[in-house]
């Protein structure tokens, strides 16, 4: 059975003021909750609708209060509330990306997902970029939250103090497949219509680019997590070279 | 005004059977809607509920009514039909990038924006791959979707009659780093869930793989959009060195 106060406090948490006051988040579907079980994230309490689930320790909840706490359109058979882990110390060495004012948390979820993929060190977000603890952010992700140190931060600051070489993502850089890119750098992406804000790019000691191909040059810009794609996987690519 | 035949067709167009019945789509927002006019797609009719773009033979249509035939959760300023285009010959030079089963609007929208960016020769896509000219899809492709040539097509037998050799994304492939890759190729991408089935995995001449890099090897695997851009960038890169 789930209480009142447990439909409240959970739908509260859809919003990152709460979120951060509760230091809770949201997981949903045996697929995802199984996944941060596995890399040992804290679990604060998990409901299933599934017959024979409540056998190990999970509480039972009806199909209709389930879709009632749920943000899914459609929910799934479960739903976990998760202890937001501490935030582990900034790393000095390997690859850094940074995230200038990412908004859509599709793209945020498989950026998250990409970093896991090419051992990226840590992601450091500006201090308005998506929450990674977004609902939609967690089911985008795949588990991979919990494997990547996460930083949300001035980012200007953070740039400030940072000695590793700084390379942007920007429409009139070098060519990456001609840049020589090293194992110990930073790499920032900007927001979704307007790219690397001007304050951060005066920060880069690399712009660099990925050469459009198309016969027509019409196309108005890559997605930002196609853009990450090639470029962690160029980045992943001259190290292994 | 908007008759009530109108709102009939427009809604019945969410579905793919009136699309092909029909031979028209949907297409929304100015930003969109103004993509496809500059690339010449045929206009069958245009919605606005901005005062004053009636001046330019644009139906007036109040915002009320406009939410009604809108597939977005909150309607833009406008929506037009526009006429599919006929599809072109099949050719045999180029990249051809095939799509085996894949599910989601907005993979197939930002695979279709990465072909254009990479000039992509063709896209061929199973009978069971999401239609492109859903709505969802359109919204996605932001034009691009009027610069490459798509085909629905008995996959099998497509690549039973091609020459090109055949590159396929799978999780133990080659090292695509590692992989010369010609400038006359056909890439297979597979199911998001699944991969690439079992019946076309026996048309690969060369199954690839991007690396995974991260210390704990656990990611289950890129998103297809993901793998789909570093692919596309590597056939770029080896054609442009």
């Amino acid at each position: 059975m789930i209480s009142k106060g447990q439909i409240k406090l959970i739908t509260s948490l859809q919003q990152k003021k709460y979120r951060n006051k509760e230091g809770l988040f949201i997981a949903e579907g045996p697929k995802v909750i199984g996944e941060l079980l596995k890399e040992n994230l804290e679990l604060h309490i998990h409901f299933s609708s599934l017959e024979g689930d409540n056998m190990q320790g999970i509480c039972e909840i009806s199909e209709r209060n389930l879709q009632k706490i749920s943000c899914l359109t459609t929910a799934n058979t479960s739903l976990a509330l998760f202890k937001i882990p501490p935030s582990k110390p900034l790393q000095e060495v390997g690859l850094t990306l940074v995230l200038d004012a990412v908004r859509d948390p599709g793209n945020l979820g498989t950026i998250i997902r990409l970093c896991d993929w090419f051992g990226v060190t840590q992601l450091v977000c500006s201090l308005d970029t998506v929450d990674c603890y977004n609902p939609k952010v967690i089911q985008a992700t795949m588990g991979s939250i919990a494997r990547l140190p996460i930083h949300y931060l001035d980012i200007q600051a953070y740039l400030k103090q940072s000695r590793a070489p700084v390379y942007t993502a920007m429409m009139d850089g070098a060519n990456v497949y001609d840049t020589p890119l090293p194992s110990d750098a930073i790499l920032i992406m900007g927001n979704e219509a307007n790219g690397v804000s001007q304050k951060i790019q005066d920060f880069s000691t690399h712009p660099i680019s990925i050469p459009q191909f198309g016969a027509i040059q019409d196309t108005e810009s890559l997605n930002v997590a196609s853009a990450t794609a090639i470029l962690l996987s160029e980045f992943a690519r001259a190290t292994e070279m």
